[in-house]
This record gives structure tokens, C-alpha cells and sequence, in this order.
């Protein structure tokens, strides 16, 4: 059990019920997974924290699957079990294949290897790559 | 200049002229990044990291755009200075807009907090994300 | 069990005894935890961690509380499942209310945030942030 | 100058304009530094992530000093040069004396070290410190 | 299980044997751990990754046993416990003792305590460690 | 100019000096670099880190180039530019050249993809590599 435990629906106030019901509209679900439950805990982080993320997740100049990836590219990143497990489902649900799941992690691995590379020899950005030269 | 200084094409001997010749091929350009002239001088480590980000980079069930935003999605998470500015360049050139970059890194920022979220919650994951529950 | 095991009291030597005692006598509790059992199979490592922290944790121009809520704050950054565990317990006992953890993590997971955001729009330092300027 | 540029007030449109202003009237200044200039590009991203900032830094059951401090502790763990430099003149502006910010960085370095050797020698969670143990 | 399931010998293709038995080959043993049948998934994953692992660990200016340390620094500096886990043993392998890894561990420790220490001191490069200076 | 400025040798009170006059007879040189200029603030943190580094770097069961590697290897998962920068000069100083500089970050990129693509792929542990099992 979470830090501070989990509130559920039926023992939730009529503000963290109305995150739950909007989250379950949105995601045309029925189901809330422990993050919220946790969240609801603190109703102004559940609420906040539930705008941004449809905010940011809406389709806009990157379509859903786009975002979902992108999602999963940095908990893998940050080797963040929940939201890796999490993640993967959700990106699946927006069309993520097995092949793409393994390219996507591919470009990850690759980007943690070549991002110390470039520190680690100290390269230098160069004057193309620096903004305003 | 990096640690080990930069191997110019002028310098620099078949092995290490073979690999960028390829990279000039392969990106359609006449010109070596910093990142690379610094591989070159262990020719091993440029060729092994050439040909994998060749192929991990290449057309496949992603596309090369999106490839370049998890590229950069990654090293903004990492906070590493080089690539963060080589690797916006190239996703721009694979077409990535200002309006899609903006959404990037929101994601990427949305990711980054709820990562410590949930960790910090120490939030159990859910028998459905369990993989094989 | 952690990679070397744990040295119990009744099997360690006078070295490690003595900073089980201190350890002991400093929290005023009878019990310790797997952390320094384990720190205890290299006893230079044991002692110099344990002063360390002993030394860094005590009362000085910041109280305890604060103390224990800044590990808790870079522990769940760093998503360290026992520091996480561990420095919740510890912070409570030094007064941390629900409440207070919740407003805790809302600004660690919002640094996180930021920082990306800061670090991916490669955002230039003020010049009234730069030192000495 | 960022990847974006600077949008700056005499420029900006009013949906920007509006969020400047609120930020100069809670902040009690004139200025906007450089990070809310770069999100004014995309002004979505800058009036979710100040509305954010807005809410979780004020005085709650934290005082805004603790959580200034929380927040460099967090920059300071991820390295991020624009936050460190930014939010060490805030949390001085909120009070942090020279002596608080050595001891703040003093329990961040410790953190950082006992939670790798916690996470490198695999040490279990103790049963005391499990939640719902 | 992992996300995509394990890919064992009998029901492998090809490809995909062809690198097991170049692993049991060159690790001399019979027995393939996981994280080689999750990669089999991808053939092409599994084959750059092993080919890149032979050559980088094989002997040559640093010998073995050097090299697996290396690798568990980074491991528990990243808290990853399947590598922590995977690399302990492997080191141990390759002549790690127990006073080894105690040292190594005190090392990884110190080092991240004193990065975070000189980032959020904000200290300058020193002249002498300019390259090129 | 770093966060609180530099406590030069002349300006320094008999417990710095004391510690500055250690560390230029430890490592037989007449120059102290910004890093403790910068502790030096804090007298108690000076003296703290300097003897704990000390007791770590000195020789042991590992030689004092492998603990200067092992230090250069976990700065670069990092990417602590002070770190590198003044830990690249004096691994050198231990003896390590070019070719072993370029051996050492070939395995730091390695294992910081491996450690992704583990943690990724949600890799259980093989039961040989958990601990007493």
C-alpha cells in the first residue's frame, strides 16, 4: 500500500469525485489506477495534476501515440517501474506495436549511450548546433 | 576542444575516412559534427556507434521524426548540453516544428514529475499493468 | 538478502559495535536497520557513513525536520526505493505531517519539471542569476 | 538565446501578457527572467506551468522558504544550471543565509551518496519501514 | 515476465540461435540470462547489442575484471537493479572480492556525493582542467 | 565566480589551512583547486569531504587509477562537468591513457543503454542473480 494509502471512489469527497469522473470520461474507462487513488490523498495535486496531464496529452501538432511514446521514452529513462508499466499499456492502447515498442527502446538505449559519450569526452557543441550564431 | 582533440578528415586514416564518408552519405552533407571527429580517435568506438545509430536510426515501423523526438525527448531528460542542441537540429530537420517541439517538451517535463510522483508515493503498480497477472 | 549480508550485533566485532552503539544511543531507539548491517561488512565505510550522517543530520542553522525532508526530496528524485522508505519513516518521526509530504512532493515533482523544461528550451542564465556578474 | 528565442512583454499578446503581469504583481518585481520568456512561445505551456508554480510554492503547510530550498535541493541533485542559479537567488530572497545553503547542500551530497550505496548493495527494505507491514 | 516474454532456445529461430550460441561460446557457459531472451524479441537488437558488448568488454588497454567494475558503477550510480544484480555476479566472475566491491561502492558513493557538491556550489572550472587552455 | 566565492590561502582561518596544507601534502602539490576553495566556506564540509576522500582514494584492494576511473566513470553517467574535467586530469595524473579514456567511456555508454533497455523491457531478475536465492 502507497505512502498514504489509496481513496476510493466510494469514500471520496465530491471534489476528488469529480477528477475520478472526469478521468473515467475522458479515458472511457471505468477504472481508476492506484496514481490517482494515491493523489486523491491531496485533492489540489489530484486536480492539478490531472489538468496538465489531459492538457498536455490532448492530440494537438503530436498526435496521442506520439505523446505516449514519448511518455515511455523517459520513464525508461528515469527507470521508473510504475510509470513504465503503466506506460506500456497506455501507449498500447494507442496502437503501439511490439515493433515499435522495440525501436522506441532502441532509440533510448542508444540516446543514453551517446549522451555520456558526448559529455564524458567533454565534445564541444558545434557553432551550426548553437542557437543565434 | 574535447578531451582528446578532433580528428580532421585531413588527418585522419582510411579506417576513420571509410566511417565519414558513410556519415556524408547517409545525412546527404559535406560535414563532421564535433561528436564524431572525437570518437575518431579510438576508431573502434566511432565505427561500432556509427553503424548502430545508423541502424538504429533508419526508417522502420517509426518513422525517422519520431525517432529524432524520443532522441531529444531523452536528452532533455538527461539535461546533456551537446545533444540537447545537436539533436534539435536534426529533429528539425526531419520536420519537427516549433508547435510540435513546444509539445515535446511538455510531455517530457509532464513525464519527469509524475516519474517522482509516483516513486516518491511509492505507489504499488496495478494488477492490470502487472505484465502476465 | 542485500549483496554481503548482514553483520548482526551478537557476530560483530568491537569496531562495529561501537557504532551500532552510537547509532543506538543517538536515536534513542534499540534497533538497526539493514542499511548499516549491511554498511557493516566493510567497517571503515560503516564508521565514516555513520559519522558523516551524524554530523550533517544534526541540528545546525537547518532543524531536523527540514533535514530529513531534503533527503526525502533527493531520494525521490533519485528514486531510491529504500532511501524513499527509509527517510519517509524517519521524517515522520521528526514531525513531517501528510499534508506537509504532499506539499513536499508536489515541489519535487515540479522541479523535475522544470528543469527539463529549462535545460530542453536550452534557456540562457539571467544575468542577475550569474554570479559575480 | 534559447531554441525558441524570447518573447518579451512589448511583443507578447495579451493571453501572454496577462500571465506576465500576474507574475510581476505575486512576485512583487518588474522582471521576467528568461525561462517564462522562452515558454511565452508556446503560451498553453506557459500559463499551465505558472498556475503550477503559482500553487505549489505558496505558503501551505510548508513555508515558502522550505520549499525554495526543496526546490534547489531537487536542481541541485539533477545538475541543471539554469535552476540552481535561478533558485538560489529565490530561496536567498525567501531567507536562506549562507550557512543554511551549506547545510542544505551538505544533506543533498549525503543523500545522493547513501542512496547508491543503499541501491548498489541491494539492501532489502526493512520490515518496519514497509507500508501497511 | 518481461513486457514482450522470453525468447527461449527451442523456440528460437535462426538468427536468434546464432547469437545465443556465440554467447555461450564466448561466456562458457550453457545458460542464457534474461535479459538475452527479452532482446530476442527484436533480432536486430539482440544481435547489435551483443556484438557491441563483446567487443567493449573483451581485454585490451583495460582487462576484464576492470571493465565489469566500470559497469557496476554506472549500474548502481543509475540504480538499475537488473544490472546491479546481473554485474555484482559477473564481476565476482571476473575476480571482485568482497574488499573490491566495498571500495568500489565507498568510490560511487563519494563521487556522487561531490558532483552534486561542485554543481550546486556552482564552481568554475579550474584553468588547469580547461583542455586546451 | 562560484555561489560564495573562493577562501583563498592568505584569507583563510587555521582550520582551512590546516586542511589546505593536508591536501597539497597528500597529493605533493603546491595548488589547491576551486572545488575545496569553494568548501572551504564551510569548514566542517571541507573537512568532512577531505578526510572521507582521502580514506576512499588511498590504496587498497583497488589501485589508486582504478578508484580514479571508477570516480571519472561515475561523473560522466552524471554529467557533472566540474567532475569530469578535473577528474579526466587527475586520472591521468594515475596513469591512464588515452587509449584506456576511450576504453573506460566505451563501457560508461554501454552500460548506461543496457541499464535502459533492462529497466525498459521490465527484465526480472534471473533467479542465479538474486541474492541468497
Amino acid at each position: 500500500m502507497a505512502t498514504l494509502g489509496f481513496v476510493e471512489y466510494a469514500d471520496a469527497g465530491p471534489e476528488v469525485r469529480a477528477v475520478y469522473d472526469d478521468i473515467m470520461t475522458v479515458r472511457n474507462t471505468d477504472w481508476i489506477n492506484n496514481f490517482w487513488k494515491v493523489l486523491a490523498n491531496h485533492p489540489a495535486t489530484l486536480r492539478r495534476t490531472w489538468e496538465s496531464v489531459k492538457q498536455i496529452m490532448a492530440p494537438g501538432a503530436l498526435d496521442p501515440l506520439t505523446k505516449e511514446m514519448i511518455y515511455l521514452a523517459v520513464s525508461a529513462t528515469n527507470q521508473c517501474p510504475y510509470c513504465i508499466a503503466s506506460h506500456t499499456v497506455s501507449a498500447r492502447k494507442a496502437g503501439m506495436t511490439d515493433e515499435m515498442l522495440a525501436e522506441l527502446l532502441a532509440v533510448v538505449g542508444m540516446a543514453n549511450e551517446t549522451n555520456r559519450l558526448s559529455s564524458g569526452y567533454q565534445v564541444e557543441i558545434d557553432e551550426p548546433f548553437r542557437i543565434g550564431a
